[in-house]
């Protein structure tokens, strides 16, 4: 059976409107979405402080689920070992929050498919579905860029933009 | 350069002191050697209760650190990419201990190089150290099996007994 490595964050767990909301608070306006087209939200020169949201507990405790997500990852699970793999370690306090959101929305993952680790280079799998470059990059199966507002000007992987796409992918490779 | 995943419990902290204490505490009478020679200790058929300690916060926050190990992982460093890879996603709330003991006796290991999984068949190495011959089964790499109390009637693997021995194997494999 093949192994797919899915994301955490951007794949399953939509971070990007509570990271809007900590830029609005911080920073003090609403950005304009061509503004951070392309880039991290707390990339913009004036929203530096906006990350440090990320080392806060709480934060990835109550990100909600992509759309698609649950139903992709269990229709994953019927053809391929699936591999939560998450870069959780440079987030000390996100590590309870993100298995307690595993729990909650994906019990169907067993504590031994998950993977809380930095970079993700070490990651043994047949595929990886990843919104970073900079992950796919290091991997050594084959990357797929699940697409996020930072990642639309990157051309070097195969692109899915939802869930849906996901599983016409793999469909696909089936077919192969 | 030549990655090399080290496993903590028993590897680079000493858990079968502790373990011991909670056997004794739980069964009410002290094992002689000879009755865990070869297995775990809660593998004992009166000590499956002893189990339990291991999913209680705090278990894993203050092991000592093993003999020799902080001088052993500083020098693999000079010569290998080492990467701490710890089976810690079966217990919830080994997360944050484990991540704080690194912090405190392992400052040097950054969180990018720090990997809390269940299946270690994920991962993607050179060489893995590790006391447990179900984690050395999966991996792909070269498996060097680390000497412990339940793994003495091991014998497919690489042994060795200490973290001197552990210098001394590597010293070997780079002047091959």
């Amino acid at each position: 059976m093949k192994r797919i490595a899915v994301d955490m964050d951007e794949v399953m767990a939509d971070v990007a409107p509570k990271l809007l909301e900590a830029f609005v608070e911080i920073v003090g306006r609403r950005p304009a979405p061509e503004e951070f087209r392309g880039q991290k939200l707390y990339h913009l020169p004036e929203a530096k402080l906006v990350r440090k949201v990320l080392f806060e507990r709480g934060f990835f405790a109550d990100l909600p689920v992509m759309e698609g997500a649950r139903e992709g990852i269990a229709e994953l699970q019927r053809h391929y070992e699936v591999f939560i793999v998450t870069a959780a370690t440079e987030f000390r306090n996100s590590l309870e929050d993100k298995f307690d959101w595993l729990d909650r929305h994906f019990p169907n993952i067993p504590w031994k498919n998950r993977v809380f680790c930095g970079d993700k280079s070490i990651v043994q799998a047949d595929y990886m579905i990843d919104d970073h470059p900079h992950n796919l990059e290091v991997f050594q199966g084959k990357g797929i860029l699940f697409t996020a507002y930072h990642n639309v000007d990157e051309h070097r992987f195969e692109r899915v933009d939802d869930w849906e796409q996901v599983l016409e992918f793999f469909r696909k490779e089936r077919q192969k």
